[in-house]
């Protein structure tokens, strides 16, 4: 890769520019964003070579990446599939992947889009957020690869190695069902406990005194960003809305056994949820 | 203080006796613990200086901590204040304490007991997770102190000062109120959400390759000792129902506005929420 263009240059697309960097795989990083202050910071913090408008860069690119919330992915998408040369390679790296992935089904240049979602991220956003070890050891999720060019796929693929990054692959349908689960529902799960007690502060301001560090833990999402965050609980809504129901029984279900004072339940549905240290330590 | 007894050697009495032995308070700390493998793992780790029967280490106590779960402290505590001298200081260290204090409001030596929640813990238990600087710039919460000796508090005041805690007072009822929001709900939630996703492992094994970082702080807490937080829930029964009842309405509220894919209101909200970083940072 010569030249990379990062469009987005938050928390995901500047860490990423930054990993590229640290690796040494772009010669030269072009970054694009609306936001001046962040095209400031960008070229400030070293996370870009230049800052540029985006047909500039397109025009310049080897790769493309698009690191923007998961609507202006879909509405820009398409524009830019529709500028580039036949060599040029896009990628994106939305949380959903679905939608993307259908609005671009029938484009003529469709094969040299890979739809990919690397897994990681922080509660922070913007180009300081940024850090290029971010994507280490995590997991990317390349979807709907037979709908791309082989060449395209191995070439994203190889990129997100060499960041140290498992690469898994699986259809966007499949993707937006488990990502529910494990990244959006922890998302509300936050945010309607950040709620819940700031809510309660009004009647007690010292609350939050009392507010130890397994209190921060468990709401550490809410700090999110809305523009991140609001697209993709409407773009996923299908998923989500199965898993905060399959979530509300379990949270009434605990509800029960304690109402109940159903000790030996209670006990044996924390043992039970213990489990998940299983999975965490895989 | 000359000796001190810590009842129960796990991760918050482990770390308590550790933490007195860095700052030099106690000539000598006796550990009391039913199970054999955590007497033998404290004084292989220094925990304690010696381990010995509870009857035993009453006789030599000048303090008595209680840190087992909130159940054994309100079957031991008043067994312990009967055998106590007149000069021993009882405190414990239970995350609830108005059932606490109601069990011994008539004991003829209730002015020598203490009761105190230190905020601090960890999704890890037993005398293995115990470390001296969990307390450290933590918040301790002194109750009902109108009922126990002026010198007693202020002995444990000043212990849990030089362990750089910050020391607050209110009544075991208020205490119980506000706790059950900040510390018992976010268990709640998050043994909730590392059920659900159990559940839906079952279908689908490789949904946890997919959790990343931010699940994994979400759900955190669901590591927790079920032995220590089943009494918990039963004890603080009514306040946490009230807090269940606030945490669902939330979640219904956040799944209403997906469901109308009301945009503007998510992001509102989201954005509204985003201000449990000011109180994150107090």
């Amino acid at each position: 890769m010569k030249t990379i263009s990062v469009i987005g240059l938050g928390l995901i697309g500047g860490s990423f520019a930054l990993a590229l960097k640290k690796v040494g795989i772009a010669e030269k990083i072009i970054g694009v964003d609306k936001n001046v202050q962040h095209q400031i910071e960008a070229i400030e913090l070293g996370i870009v070579d230049e800052v540029a408008e985006l047909d500039k860069a397109l025009s310049q690119s080897d790769l493309v990446v698009l690191a923007v919330p998961i609507n202006s992915i879909q509405n820009v998408l398409p524009e830019i599939l529709d500028q580039i040369n036949d060599k040029t390679i896009v990628m994106d790296m939305g949380s959903t992947k679905a939608g993307i992935c259908k609005k671009v089904l029938n484009h003529p240049k469709r094969t040299q889009f890979v739809a990919t979602h690397p897994i990681a991220g922080t509660e922070n956003s913007g180009p300081k957020a940024a850090f290029p070890e971010l994507f280490l050891n995590k997991v990317a999720i390349l979807c709907d690869v037979e709908e791309s060019e082989k060449e395209a796929v191995k070439k994203v693929r190889k990129m997100y190695q060499s960041l140290w990054m498992n690469v898994k692959t699986m259809t966007s349908e499949a993707h937006d069902a488990h990502i529910a689960y494990v990244s959006h529902l922890s998302h509300i799960t936050s945010f309607a406990l950040g709620q819940t007690v700031l809510e309660e502060e009004k009647n007690e301001e010292a609350i939050f005194d009392m507010a130890g560090s397994g209190f921060e833990s468990t709401v550490r999402l809410a700090k999110s960003s809305p523009d991140m965050w609001t697209p993709i609980l409407i773009q996923n809504r299908e998923n989500l809305l199965d898993a905060i129901d399959a979530y509300q029984t379990q949270i009434s279900k605990i509800r029960k056994m304690i109402e109940e004072k159903n000790t030996e339940d209670i006990r044996q549905y924390l043992k039970n949820t213990n489990d998940i240290r299983r999975i965490l330590n895989k």
